[in-house]
């Protein structure tokens, strides 16, 4: 598969600095982000979000690229306004301009490097493989496809790989998270541009993900409040078994509420600040294998 | 020294969650926060700033206290009317209702459990001396104290305890920086009570503090926008010596900067997300021993 045209997008979430720096390097630094079999494009995504240090200011930019709303003029959001330009650079979705998205994203979660794979075919499976060959404790979390449009600034594009780094609080600058997502991002470029020559590297027969099962709310009193926290033994506890009858939970007056399903979990984004005003906790996922 | 009100605030900054949770974990349990010989009086400090999961909405409501400030009727920003609803309860400064306030704060920097002392009396550091006896791995945090009016919230009654607890996101709860803070405000008050009823506990001659030297800033380019990151070696190592030719920050291009003062110093504050604005990287603090 060729790859004509990548984009780099930075700073979707106003909070993220990651991506917003790593932009201003390389605008220094042209030759990083540059590979011969292809054009490479820096796209900062939600400038005034930067400015103001939110991760929004109307709507949360990474949720307005459905189709419907791309092309409803009546949606005149500031995210709103602002997908419909980037739609317009690197789309449009109909039609694209662009091949491939890469999109920077941290976590307050321990995540480490995770790459994340909504679908994905083959080409897909084995970059993340690449990349996972060269940062052995990269983690792959898979959504699988279930059909129909998807709201995410990556769906502009055929093709696209999401990077989640933490954890790291919102509104700081990591110098190792910095690192880690250049790396990512160099290592992303080098296999796009080896398959476009026909050098694809060689892989495993199979690769190890973490299938996307569902998300866990925080107990809420009558009241609608959050009133439980994390369970130590659950914090910073990413991609780690959890088994029916582990701490979940402990509420604020110190009660402790167990995980119950049979089924062992692979918890991720676990207390994730970004999910708070959703009242989401922690995901679940299961740990698979697929071919490659 | 006889105190007879005690004010325990929490949520002063609206993304500091631990002292809001904590505050609703008293109200179910009033009892952890009773003391025979004075009042206790639970105090949220910025409910709008909470809801709108903002460390202010119109400025920042620990630098709202200064006399001159609470006295101008014609300061009307949200904080500014908030300071001056807190100084009717808890004070006015010039002749105060309550007599000691303790204030709960977190950051993303490395801090552990940190006592914030400005100025200080043989009252105050033989407090954080008690609390160090339980919690070894405490740190205090001492200011001089320059004379004149202080605009920190804390500085409405007499006599003051200042608590910041990380690292901890912003806008995240974390079970055991919540349970820190607890253990912390339990101590204090268990403080008060035994000095007031006469059994005050013993306690070594002199205990180690961290006296406030300067803020240092981030390297910021000619538009005055930060071009640099708080270097790896120094990340999260808050109160550990720091020498001359030790890395300190790395700029978005990889140029090493390192301390160059003779001097050792101990950073704390390191890389808080609060004083981006500011354009803030650390504070330096000289290691000194204090009788008690």
């Amino acid at each position: 598969m060729k790859i004509n045209k990548v984009a780099i997008v930075g700073g979707t979430h106003g909070n993220v600095f990651t991506g917003t720096f790593l932009l201003r390097r390389w605008a220094s630094n042209p030759s990083e982000i540059t590979r011969e079999s292809f054009i490479t494009k820096p796209l900062w995504a939600n400038p005034k979000a930067f400015y103001e240090n939110k991760r929004y200011i109307d709507a949360d930019l990474n949720r307005c690229f459905f189709r419907t709303d791309l092309n409803n003029e009546a949606i005149h959001t500031y995210e709103g306004n602002r997908a419909k330009v980037i739609n317009a650079v690197l789309g449009p979705k109909e039609n694209p301009a662009f091949d491939f998205t890469i999109d920077i994203h941290t976590t307050t979660s321990n995540m480490g490097v995770t790459l994340i794979l909504v679908g994905g075919d083959k080409y897909d499976l084995r970059l993340a493989a690449f990349i996972k060959s060269h940062v052995p404790d990269v983690n792959l979390y898979y959504f699988k496809d279930q059909g129909g449009d998807h709201p995410y600034l990556t769906s502009v594009t055929p093709k696209r790989l999401g990077l989640e780094i933490g954890p790291i609080p919102q509104g700081v600058l990591r110098h190792d998270v910095f690192e880690q997502a250049n790396d990512a991002i160099r290592l992303t470029l080098d296999y796009i541009h080896r398959v476009n020559v026909g050098d694809e590297p060689e892989c495993d027969k199979e690769v190890e993900v973490f299938l996307h099962r569902n998300n866990l709310d925080f107990p809420v009193d009558a009241d609608g409040n959050i009133y439980a926290m994390i369970h130590r033994n659950l914090q910073g506890k990413d991609f780690t078994e959890l088994k029916k009858g582990d701490p979940m939970f402990i509420t604020i007056n110190g009660e402790v509420i167990t995980y119950d399903e049979e089924a062992i979990a692979y918890p991720v984004f676990i207390n994730e600040a970004a999910y708070y005003d959703k009242k989401i906790a922690l995901s679940l996922t299961d740990k698979i294998t697929m071919p490659l």
